[in-house]
């Protein structure tokens, strides 16, 4: 029987992305197209034998989530009736992360249900990074890889010029990550906590640690509306000086989120990956963007080639 | 424990149709809520107390495709883990039908995929109509019921002023249903057939039957791009006479099909059902609908109750 | 670990086609013992190690249909214990492929049923050869290589001698395939259409297309019982001359066929393929036989190899 | 939703027995139709509503055992699909027991192919009848009820005269079958053990235990070919004395058996009771046939209404 | 058929509490029996017929952990063959909620494994409270009710007595927790934040937030070894006053706990709920119990009768 | 892709097993670590790198047996998510054989539930000993390998100082057992059959064959309590005369059982093997302990180079 040869596919996703990784391995990309019909109904191919192969297709499952998951389910169903040895996804981005649990009861718990629809389509292996929660490791029964952007964006922040300033969690849910972040980068921490007030229904937001005369590095593991950006005020309310930054893995960023980053003149830079096609209109000054690519690289080397991946996990 | 209650509820996709499936019943709209987030993901909440109930949830999925098949996957997964007794997913039009076999090798099966997604989130029951081929019945491990519009359609034709008209199939692989039609109205049956010419790579329609001196009733399950008008040519080349009906379950209806529609004045009417939303753009004069809820109110009522479907369904 | 070897076995179905077979592929027969116990219950036994190699097994369920499905589904959990790589079920004919889709209500889906003998026994991958509806493909989870006899047939009539011939389709719902012969033989098509009268309760056979001084070369998949060679009648009184043909891919010939066949002197041939095993009775004189042994042979060289089916697979 | 009733329905394995059930329990028998087509392809048809019914299916898997287990395994997709509440299979007699584990390795284990198949197709619970090796109860996942006729039997020996008379095990592996018996009938036991001697490759049969001066009972769970009323030499050499009786659960009864009893004048009965349909032919003389439909009946029953099953089954 | 009743059992966890539950509910406690044999091997029986009935079983997993989880599945095992209708499992304290992810890489996702157990055995669904992580909800298929203690214990220290306290996280991790506790009992929110120094391979503790002046309530989900309240240190050296309260959930409790609790006269109070046995060895005077088994009365009243749980979920 | 390499682990249950048979193969350990928590929960991690390779491990589940099976299974979960080939599961002792049926009805079948939770949790293969039923082989889906001990327990009995022995069965149900001892070791056999009296409600003993002038070896697949030993009284009592042996393949050898062997100097030996580790306590001198590694090594060397197994395997 032949070799087990490792093969690159993309998805409409993120294809640059997926170059770039292939690229660094020296690997031609796999040949697919994938149609979307008038009627918006998706039609994938696969243009070339694979059968026996190991597959990795990238598909970080962004805007528009649900038309790139269900190219996604119509890919791993078209390799397994062709026959393929194994396929991984690579989905830097994984969707619906934050619908991880009944929020208010009778929900969907949409990020089990990705999961559910990956493994009934076959999915062997799913590698993502920096997810919401890390407890949604476990509602994978296949191999999940769990990478994380922290140490390389922590090493941004590493710098003589960052001595002053404090790492910033937006809300107490996030103080662990923020955490982490601290102590990559030997910075104080400060939690944000906002509560309903009990005689009114508004929140406020309370500052939790001190952070006079030292400027903020709000970090979070993705920005959407951007409406972090508008906890600024609290902070600087509780004595922040100085110019502040964001860092967070993914840039989801909606049109206000660009708005916001322009506008405001405390901010001096949002610090993003690429786990996310940005298109042009985003790749604002303030924006800077650390490319995953070569951590991407590194993962699929490894795992074709059975080797330790331990010290590329940020596992807690 | 309580008794199962009917409870109707209904995605995005067509949600005038279960309103007058549950008016037809007299039964009360259920309470539910999606939302579509600025970053594209779906939520979906149940507004009442489900548990132990028999839920009817009305979902064609027609365009856009994926967003309705996900949003009808995450309302699964929700009622599912709100402790249903049963869910009936109503889905007069079904995706992805033509995409029912790999027709070039290494694609997915699409309309298995649908089937494979229902039943992981727990579908207990499926009900559509007038698929693309029967045999996708044996897709499903589930009950399914193969409801048609054929008889309902073919009743507009058994009149006396269609006497001179001929059922024409637009190609072989219809000709099955094509002579369900000329059976149910008793009209002559003529196959289109395309293929290619041997020495050069066009394709060439011949007309198998005899079209001279008749008018001709052109039928397809569905009708997206309109493709099929252009066919007439090769019909009047072929002898016939007088104005063309077309007769389809599904108004897809690209905005092509409705320029053909208005523009041919060949063309006398397009007669449809209304399994699939058509918004008012599409409600050209020459469109005549036929509702299905009725039917459909009648499948439920039945399935609720456990009498028998059989005279209800179109079984080949 | 061991080299996966390519194993060929056999059932009791077909010994002589899976020898056939292995001659071409110049591989000996595994050994294998199936025994009917005197109570009618079927024991297997492998008499040679197979852990980890790759089986290919021939078993095309013919009459009698249970008996042979119940060995192979036997073989396959005998396989399966004894630690093989994989097994690959050779069914160049698919049992129960007519019934695939209920009919009437309240019936099995009884192809669908095979399917999930086969997939709960663990077969890896499935072959079979002009089933009667191509969607059964969906039917399956596991890879399935759909073949065609077709082209070998068509092959047989691309000759000078049948320029006046047309290709019959004996009813509505064969009439794609008749197109793909007509196609492939560069001659006209022609279909019968079966309907019921509306007012008495008898069944009338029209023929779509014109036949006038020409002879008819009538397609099919399988011939059982033969009666669709009584309907030669109407062909004759619409016009036909000459001499009749019989294409199918599976000679099930039951009794009557063999007996029309020898006794209709308007029929000169019936040509068929050794899906089925043909004992020495049913080799009479009109019967012409082509073997599908080279195209199995190839089919299971590439799958073994990982090589491209598709140039072997007739889809659509 | 309607009430779940009860509904007996039988295959053609042994409908005497069922409608004996169905007298019992005042219940009309389920409609359906069982066909067998020309091509050895089974058939089946539900011909009344079962939607949301409690459905009891007798089918005892004799022979011909495939025959009879493929048409089960259709009726239970049928019934499925049909959506009926729950199917009990009632299989007094659990075809392929005896293959219940690999005695030589590379072989199926058959019973739990049987096992799987069932479960596969969906049957709900099954009832079954002195199985060969009791802990085939843990190869099912359902619920399953193994009933005993061996109190009815060994009743039939209670009885003054045959005070001297003693319990046979024809072999070891029936040993605890035996004392069971033994216990029941107040009765010696004895041990028949073949075993290869040492030397030469024959097999000779020791008699464990004191038959000098008695009448041998000799108990099995079936009845094939008889093979075991020619171990009467080896008891009567060890001293046994008068006539033998043979107590068995199920009358396979192949032709050796029929002939063995009849000849063997040392013979005077054998006791079987009506798990499988006996047809006229082999109702000899010598045969005693005890009636297990006033237990099916009763058990049908309990399970119906959910009371207590204990007392019915002979456990261990 | 047979009402489904309601039935409430207990494996040897927590007797106790299911016993004030059925007290509660006014249900007497349904017969069964656990052996372990001497060899550890655990035996079942269940001493009443519950056939089609709504089985609750109470098996809270503490210590001995394993032992209470397989005695739990082997009931679930039997339950389901004894046909009952459904199995809800009542695990207020859920085992290896802690071991919810790979910490390290090659490990276990133990609290992943619990869930395969259950829903393998054909839990129905489960009842737990404060688990690690919320979402370890996702890890289920089958529905799940997550119950949260935190609103009666929280309700404890909402008086007037402790308006100069400050709830306390005990490291980030819990901050989302602390708040919500924060926000119940309107005190202020400080969260320690254990880091290691870059330097040395030692821990520092870091109070974020304003302790000055106030006394600690800190709280957890469970208490084993009791080490947080190693952590005082730090809260009075970061200046707290007057004595501390600690409010957890899960009374895990080993022996190291009580001898802090006993010896540290800073603390004035353990607050708990009864989730898990406490022997009279651990009820010392610091200890203070609140019960939870209205909670769960309440829940099994609302599961059996289909009525609104969400008043008593705090799901976030 | 990388070669699957074999690697043999070891849990708790018998380290000193992993190692002999490791020595063997002249393969190293793999690393791995158990820690039991102070709240009794499980915790392990695999310590090198096992993606792709296939894994041996050896766990006995002996006392404490929920414990090693839950260590067991947790260690499944972590080398299928650490991505390795396959994982064999060595567990020459397995447990809850002997409940491998409802003895009483609404029992657990506790020896199938350890069947599904290995499979559940993805063990692909396992090895077991002289299991309590060879019939449990059926209770897998997976393949397994029941080896048996009795060839290399039976040969110590084969010399000529055992001329003038009786094998016993110790009961009806060890009969076929004892019969393959009787067989290999050329010696006559006994059966014992305990039996309740009809009037009373005690039991009595019988001896069935002669064991007149002959001394016993008692056979058993293990020996627990050690009650076998009370049972010489009978034999003795039936003519026995001389020093009695015990062969016995598992030494579960709770106290009491030591203490019958140590104090009845009727009996001169118990033989016994390794499956399940032996503390220095139980040593005593009338202990005979054959090991089982030298045939554990020839297994996993075959299994691994997909040799033969059939000869090692006693089956029937």
């Amino acid at each position: 029987m032949a070799e087990h040869t490792l093969r690159i596919f993309s998805g409409n996703a993120h294809p640059e992305l997926a170059q770039e990784i292939a690229t660094i391995l020296n690997v031609p990309m796999g040949r697919s197209k994938t149609t979307i019909f008038p009627d918006s109904e998706t039609h994938v191919t696969i243009d070339e034998v694979v059968r026996g192969q190991d597959i990795f297709i990238v598909q970080p499952c962004s805007t528009p989530v649900n038309e790139h998951l269900m190219e996604l389910l119509l890919y791993l169903d078209a390799f397994r009736r062709a026959s393929v040895h194994s396929v991984s996804v690579l989905m830097p981005y994984f969707p619906y992360a934050r619908q991880d649990r009944m929020a208010k009861g009778r929900e969907a718990i949409s990020a089990r249900v990705v999961v559910n629809l990956l493994e009934t389509l076959g999915a062997d292996r799913v590698v993502y990074m920096d997810i919401h929660n890390t407890a949604i490791q476990g509602f994978f029964n296949i191999p999940v890889d769990p990478l994380s952007a922290i140490p390389v964006l922590a090493s941004y922040f590493k710098q003589e010029r960052f001595k002053n300033y404090v790492i910033v969690s937006p809300d107490v849910g996030r103080a662990d990550v923020a955490g982490k972040y601290a102590e990559l980068t030997d910075l104080p921490l400060v939690v944000m906590h906002k509560r309903r007030t009990s005689a009114k229904e508004t929140h406020t937001t309370h500052v939790v640690g001190d952070i006079r005369g030292k400027s903020p590095i709000i970090i979070d593991d993705l920005m959407a509306s951007g409406s972090v950006m508008r906890q600024l005020d609290a902070l600087y309310n509780a004595g922040a000086v100085g110019k502040a930054y964001f860092s967070v893995t993914h840039p989801v960023l909606l049109p206000s989120a660009i708005q916001y980053l322009n506008e405001d003149d405390r901010i001096e830079k949002l610090v993003v990956t690429n786990t996310i096609h940005i298109p042009p209109e985003k790749r604002v000054p303030k924006l800077e963007i650390v490319s995953i690519a070569p951590l991407m690289a590194k993962i699929i080397d490894r795992i074709y080639h059975g080797t330790s991946l331990s010290d590329l996990l940020v596992l807690t």
